[in-house]
C-alpha cells in the first residue's frame, strides 16, 4: 500500500553539490513512475537504492536540459544491463527526436522497446492502470518550452469484507464481490442488510501533483484541487519576485500560495536557485502562507501513509 | 610549472558509486583541459574543485556514451554561468551534429562560441600553444566508433640564466635571449665562454598520454614511446581476455605491456567494468609486469613534478 516520493535532485538550472538536477521517483505499490531525469539521475537512483530497473514510465515535464539531459544515459545503462521490457516516455515530443538522434549517430539499438507518448497543452489522462492514473495540465514557462504539471491519483480501492459480519449474515461466497462494490445484501428471509454493516470503507485515495518551472497563475489551482501532496517548484524567495517572473518561474510565497488556493493537504518547495545554498528562508516565506511546507533535500523521501476516509 | 592530471570519473559503460564515467582534466600551468565528459563531469569538476571555467579545451575519445554524455550539460552550466570565452572541442565530428541538434530543438544559444575540431583518423598534431603540444592517433575499438588517443607533451623550455656566471663574464643584456636558446658567448677580448658554463638545462619536458576504449595492439606504442604518465584503459583483469577482446577492451596486463613497449615511466590504470568494486586485483596483474603502476579513483590528483634532465 505505498505511496511514496523520493527527491533525486532538486537544484534548478545550474546544479550544485548540494542539490542535482530535476529528478524524482513516485513509488505506487512497488511500481516505480520517473518524474524529469536531470543529468545525473541514473546516479542518484543508485545512491538512493531505487530499483531502477522496475521504472516502466518516465514523465518529462519540459525540454530544459536539468530536466532531461540524464534521460540518453539512464536509457544506455538500462540497456547495457539487458532490460527487456517495454520503457514509456511521456514528454514534449521533441524530446524523442533528440533522443533518437542521438541513438541513430552512435549506432545504438536499445535492448527494449522505447515507446514515446506525446503530450498536448489540452489537460489530459495520460496513464490508467488498475491501482492509478496519471493526469496532466499545462502549466506556463518560456515559449519555447511548454511545461506539463503532473497529477498522479490512486484509483478508488474496493469496500473490505468484514467477515466476521457477512459470517454472522451467511452472505454466499458468490455475493462477495457486490458487496465489495457496495451493493446491499438481501437475506433468503427478505431481510436487507446494509452494506456499511458488512463492509468497511476503503482507505482514502492519495494524489501527488507536480508543478515545476511555471509562472504562479491562480487557474492552475483547479488542476490539482485537494490534492494530498503538492510539489511546487520555488526557484526564488520572495524578495525576487520580479527576477522569478522574468524567467517564468515562481517564489516560496507563490507556491504557498498555490497550495492553499488548491486546497492541498502538504506543500513541497524544490527547484532552487543555486544562489540558495540553504534554503531555509524559503520555507518560512512559505509556512506564513501555508505552514504544512516541507523542504525537498536529494535523497528527501516523503510518504503518503494509508488514511482512513475523513 | 603544474603538470597534474585529476580524474574525475574512471568508471566504464555503466558508471557506479564509486566510480562515475570517464573524465580526467589535465592542469598545465593553470591551464586546465578536459579529456572525455561522461555523464555527471560538471558535478564531478565541482566536487574536485575544479576551475571549470578555466577549461578552454574538450578532448573526446570517441562517441560511446559513458565519454561524452555530461558535455551537453556542461555546456548548458557554462553559457548560464555566462561564459564568454570560446571553448573547444576535439571529437568525431558526429558529435558536433549531436550537440548541435539538441541546442537547436531547445532553441537555445549558447553565450559563448562553441568550436569544433574534428578528429581524423591518421596521426595528427590538433594544439599548439606556447608550453604544449597535444597530439592523435587512432586506437582499435568498435567499428562504429572511431577512437583517438592522446599524447600531451610539454615544449621544450629555454635554458636558465646562471646570473652569477653572467655576471662574471659581463655578458650584455642584449645578449640574454641568445644565451638562453644555447649559444655560447665571446668576450671583446675573443674569449668563448661554453653556454653551459653560463645556463643551466631547463628542467625535462613532460608528457601525458590518454589511451582509451582499445584492443591491445603493440604498434600502438611507437605513438606514446618514453612518455612519462601512461594512463591506459583496463576494463578487465587478465581472467576476461577473451571478453576483453569481443568488446574491443584491454586488460590489466594488456595495459602493462602497452607500458613497458612505450618505455612509460608511469602506468596508470582506469576505465574499471562495474564488475570490480575493488579493482587491487587489476593492479597486482598490471605490476606484475610493469611495477611502476597504480590504478585510478575518483578525485585521484597524479602530478608530474619538475624533473632535472636525465
Amino acid at each position: 500500500m505505498k505511496f511514496e516520493i523520493t527527491i533525486l535532485g532538486c537544484g534548478s538550472a545550474v546544479p550544485t553539490l548540494q542539490r542535482n538536477a530535476a529528478a524524482q521517483v513516485l513509488n505506487v505499490l512497488e511500481r516505480y513512475f520517473l518524474i524529469d531525469c536531470g543529468e545525473g539521475t541514473q546516479q542518484q537512483l543508485r545512491r538512493f537504492k531505487v530499483p531502477y530497473n522496475k521504472i516502466n514510465h518516465i514523465f518529462i515535464s519540459h525540454l530544459h536540459g536539468d530536466h532531461f539531459f540524464g534521460l540518453i544515459g539512464l536509457l544506455s545503462s538500462l540497456s547495457l544491463q539487458d532490460r527487456k521490457a517495454e520503457l514509456h516516455v511521456y514528454s514534449d515530443k521533441r524530446l524523442q527526436e533528440i533522443i533518437e538522434f542521438q541513438l541513430k549517430v552512435m549506432n545504438t539499438r536499445l535492448n527494449f522497446p522505447l515507446i514515446f507518448h506525446h503530450l498536448e497543452r489540452e489537460p489530459a489522462l495520460i496513464y490508467e492502470d488498475k491501482a492509478l492514473t496519471v493526469r496532466t495540465f499545462p502549466l506556463k514557462h518560456r515559449y519555447d518550452a511548454p511545461v506539463t504539471g503532473f497529477l498522479f491519483t490512486e484509483k478508488e480501492r474496493e469496500r473490505t469484507i468484514r467477515r466476521d459480519m457477512t459470517d454472522a449474515f451467511q452472505v454466499p461466497v458468490a455475493f462477495m464481490h457486490r458487496l465489495k462494490k457496495g451493493e446491499d445484501f438481501v437475506t433468503p428471509d427478505g431481510e436487507v442488510i446494509a452494506n456499511c454493516r458488512l463492509t468497511m470503507a476503503p482507505p482514502a485515495v492519495r494524489s501527488y501533483a507536480y508543478m515545476t518551472d511555471t509562472l504562479f497563475r491562480e487557474c492552475f489551482a483547479e488542476h490539482v484541487k485537494g490534492v494530498d501532496l503538492l510539489y511546487h517548484e520555488s526557484t526564488y524567495g520572495n524578495e525576487f519576485e520580479d527576477l522569478a517572473k522574468e524567467t517564468f518561474h515562481s517564489t516560496a510565497g507563490q507556491a504557498a500560495r498555490m497550495a492553499l488556493l488548491a486546497e492541498a493537504k502538504h506543500l513541497l518547495l524544490g527547484h532552487f536557485s543555486s544562489r540558495y545554498p540553504d534554503p531555509t528562508p524559503l520555507l518560512k516565506q512559505a509556512r506564513e502562507i501555508f505552514p504544512n511546507t516541507d523542504l525537498c533535500y536529494d535523497g528527501a523521501v516523503f510518504e503518503l501513509p494509508v488514511a482512513k476516509r475523513g
